[in-house]
């Protein structure tokens, strides 16, 4: 058997769900209780409350584009879209990031907007 | 006369707010043109529109944060109050940009806290 | 009276010690849940198991070094010191510090060689 | 059709330019306003003017190592060789960016000197 | 002949150390001597002295971790494996790396894991 | 006697250039050999060579804005006056490193003219 590691990106958002998934059970069954804890706090953090999960997946996108971190950010669009972020919504956050952020954030604002697109895709071949 | 820089945190929201009125003027004054159109970008992107300025707001305040930018966070706080962000709104913001950003944006989260008591302070004695 | 913010960096680690207590009882007053358990996690991340306090408050001086957070710096001196980190181990995860950090992590050690000095002052005058 | 996203290296520069215009092209297309100008305003950053855009282009390369950005990198390496920087100007500047930035930008010089052969080998063979 | 650069992720540890050794025996061949002498010192920062490898290692790979550099926090997967660090240990330097750095960690903390499970996989394999 | 650590921003420049010497010469006289020799080729890595000592200096400038780091971007002003670069080649390069690294970095940019500034009254007044 040849060992292959996967590539930083992903080729598709089944892809990436599924590498997701299977490495966070890996890490949450190494038997480090606060690594879960901190697990649940992250999930957490996103649901509706005084703001709503929508601001809130926004704030995470925004977050993730200026840290510079493609696979969050790949998260992150694909729970904007389930939250119903429209795109001037989504180019407008992007904008925020972007003056925030810098010129340094363009590239990861590419494959934002191409995970994006791959979310319109899905829904229109499902 | 002894010449004294400002301190990175200014002791005042009014000292902060001088300071940044002095300094933006003196930049613009220098002549470089895009750094001016900069400037234009930066005020705009907070403006309202498909998403409304109380969340660019927010989305400023956490890029702020995880970015760990006190002058940042201290002028994001100001606006996020202005556009009538409550408490628990305020909270549930700072609550993404810890787990995202991790405890190293605890002092920074500490020191918004902070400004907020401050622009609290104001509010109730003018 | 006059509103006066803390300085980014304290006058005396009593100072820093009374601020980071005043401002987490804020923080943790404020009735978020979320950011309790995080506050709580971090608490833990340093304690006993596997790895000793003493490496775990180590790796979190080197981690604060490179992401450059001076209290985040100060807090792990005055731990490591209480840990019993002896002068030529301190100087060591220093220069791990700055190999991977680069130049750019200067002033922090500037900064944390600073603390270390103060810490022993106290020791000698206590 | 399977979707396929492009890996966040791309193979050739050849495929790199492709894949920064496709998606620029996009982006610009989305008919947000600033954003447009932001790109604007980035292209116009590197023009000659008091400083040179060559020396402008090491600028603009030695920020892109520091914030270890792989395509921004990839960008001024092109730009830099069009700008006529010869290899040891290149190393100099590599290196300044090795010393401000420490050891984690080693992966990001290697990938710089692999796309400086590649520049040098599209020379040859064109 | 069609050039191809290397992805960011390399497919196999092998591939990964092979591709290391070329580009670093590239750069130094540039003449450079100061970049030849900023590699020494980075090779000797993890030699055992005041503090064990081990625990530089582990000081590396929380330092890499949050600074979120994959093929840093690769290599030090590989060394601490070579330094005897047992999987709790691994799992609770990783964990301060979280709390630090927050979930923006979490991504490369996945590919860490992998890598080690590719490290065990060659242990039992070889 | 009451122990005062010194602020992140030193009032003067004088000031400044105290608290580096002393400080260094702390940190050189601990016996960290390695610390020593990064020290020197941090130093050396703007001595003049293939590229002048004013555009490594630039360098170095646009390096500390976009990675956000005050004292640093402090020395390579006053570097850079000392190098001979003029105003409007000053802000160039502070543009340059504003679109790299965006809002983020402005408040450094008020500090660095600040220094500018303190630079050209001290040369006026000496």
């Amino acid at each position: 058997m040849v060992w292959r590691v996967s590539q930083a990106m992903h080729d598709t958002l089944e892809d990436f769900k599924k590498y997701r998934e299977k490495m966070n059970a890996k890490i949450l069954a190494s038997g480090n209780q606060q690594i879960q804890r901190f697990f649940n706090l992250d999930t957490r953090a996103y649901e509706s409350g005084a703001l709503s999960s929508k601001t809130k997946e926004l704030l995470g996108l925004v977050a993730s584009v200026v840290l510079r971190c493609d696979d969050c950010v790949t998260y992150h669009v694909i729970r904007c879209v389930e939250e119903g972020v429209a795109s001037p919504e989504f180019y407008e956050a992007l904008n925020v990031a972007l003056v925030v952020g810098g010129s340094i954030t363009i590239p990861h604002i590419r494959r934002a907007v191409e995970r994006l697109e791959e979310c319109e895709h899905l829904r229109k071949t499902s």
